[in-house]
């Protein structure tokens, strides 16, 4: 079975990559199992540290259609869609938003469209399609009511597997992610990116702010737990799901200031006390109209479970992910 | 002031451009009433008649670059974009359907960013956003769950006029309308093209097949009133809106068996008995995902109102609309 991952040198396409090579095998479109021979990370710059044999790495931009006939040389099976314009730089550059998150999308799902046989294809959207009133806790039929660019993109995205599943081109599975914390890395232009900075910052030695209010609230997924929903997505059969492909994936509904509280539990005052709280009405803007928390049902039903509570998050960051 | 309207020289193009020019006076940016000074009908076939001296036509296709710029050559201060591929056809033809729908339409909200002054922009979205398992009576904020690719692209119609409208490019406004009935002229490859067919063709002294069942719930709207929704959503100052900028237009919930029996009621047995009932499994897959009520408050609160009933629907074409 071949794979492809866009957004592959990403930290969720490696981790997502290392999950599926350690099972060594994926339910193709027969339903049965079948080996893992070729997982091919694309992404803009090229997956480094490559220590599998089945794992190719492709670097360049996803819109680019000589790249996508490479991407899919020799066949593909399996898509998990995860590159993408993200939240903050969506709304900073339109064009480029809707030209990464839309175009490239569709472009990527015509290229499935011409593989001899449907392939599952996995789409990464986002609670940011939600926003306007909301009720405290969603259900998974909420109206999409996007009030970023980012969220309308994903929208669009969500109907366009939908409707390209519905005509047996492909047999999609789209799913809202909840913010992913704590991410390794950088901070970047994410309007979430706060949300991974103000644990992993301080856990460094390094100061954090926090650009909304502590009592501000937020729907978390550790990464462990995202990878293992992308999975179970991946592998649900196609009669798990009724009028709509989408799947709000189960996370936990947490506060900034229990957040704090977490790391401060876990790690101790002085690293606590990095964290500083000075607002940023541009992220706060996008950050309040995104739903606090979810019913989840049907990710619930499919399999998808949730991490026992922010400390234990932040415990498997510092245990797998930090840096050392 | 000078108004667009895309698919100007079909029925409803034809219809609102006649509105408005009674009217003489449209409102601008401003707030305030200003002279109707040119309506240009774009459409593939030139509009023909024309009987009054604000009218241009303009012939071609929407995705045509060099139409659109003459279309905005002069300026344009309103658009009414009506244009589409039809239910039925967009189901037939994936590739198409994408075009026209959203690709056009798109072009054409790119056209309207570029003007020195954002436009007002009226969208005619439709109930075949919604499908899957669907309430008695809608609500305004029911989910979008398309089972149709026409459904698929006027959703992202909606999400397209949402997004340049938050980012100011242009003054939206998407209504989804009821099926329209009684449309005058030929049968065409909508779904719902039927529900026209079955009393302009017996009026006319011609057998029409129902594809549907004798139960089946339809939500409709009379040319005239649908006229004078798209108006009001004009008209509505962006002050009116909340956190979307899509209208669900007030309609009425009659089945298809009241709808004959006011053709009887109206025009006699001998019309009534034109009718058949036999059912066609493609048209009625896609009209059984279709809504059948509505509460359509955010309508009615803008002041869109509804048909007394259907009989007098019957009258309205009889009277105005149908060939002597």
């Amino acid at each position: 079975m071949r794979i492809l991952i866009t957004g592959g040198a990403g930290f969720l396409g490696r981790k997502l990559a290392s999950a599926l090579l350690a099972r060594g095998t994926i339910p193709g479109a027969d339903g049965a199992s079948h080996p893992i021979t070729r997982i091919t990370l694309l992404d803009i710059a090229a997956a480094g540290g490559l220590d599998d044999p089945r794992l190719v790495a492709l670097a360049g931009d996803l819109a680019d259609p000589a790249l996508l006939e490479r991407a899919f040389e020799g066949g593909v099976d399996s898509v998990f869609h995860l590159a993408a314009v993200v939240s903050g730089e969506a709304e900073a550059n339109f064009d480029l938003g809707w030209r990464v998150n839309v175009d490239a999308t569709r472009a990527l799902l015509e290229r499935c469209r011409r593989l001899p046989k449907p392939p599952r294809f996995v789409f990464t959207s986002s609670c940011a399609v939600f926003g306007g009133k909301l009720p405290e806790r969603l259900p998974d039929d909420q109206a999409l009511v996007p009030q970023s660019s980012y969220g309308a993109q994903k929208s669009v995205g969500e109907f366009l597997v939908h409707d390209y599943t519905r005509k047996g081109f492909l047999d999609g599975r789209s799913l809202r992610l909840p913010t992913v914390s704590v991410r390794p890395g950088k901070p970047n232009k994410a309007a979430s990116s706060f949300a991974s900075g103000i644990i992993r910052e301080p856990l460094a030695g390094v100061a954090a702010n926090c650009p909304v209010e502590p009592s501000t609230r937020i729907w978390l997924v550790s990464p462990r737990t995202v990878v293992a929903s992308l999975v179970i997505a991946h592998d649900a059969p196609a009669s798990a799901f009724g009028a709509s492909r989408t799947i709000n994936v189960p996370g936990i509904s947490v506060t900034v200031r229990e957040m704090v509280d977490a790391l401060r539990k876990v790690a101790g005052d002085a690293v606590a006390d990095r964290v500083t709280f000075v607002r940023d009405p541009v992220i706060e803007r996008i950050v309040l109209t995104w739903p606090r928390d979810f019913d989840a049902r049907f990710g619930r039903s499919l399999g998808m479970g949730t991490d026992a509570d922010y400390a234990s998050i932040i415990r498997q960051y510092v245990e797998h992910d930090m840096p050392r």
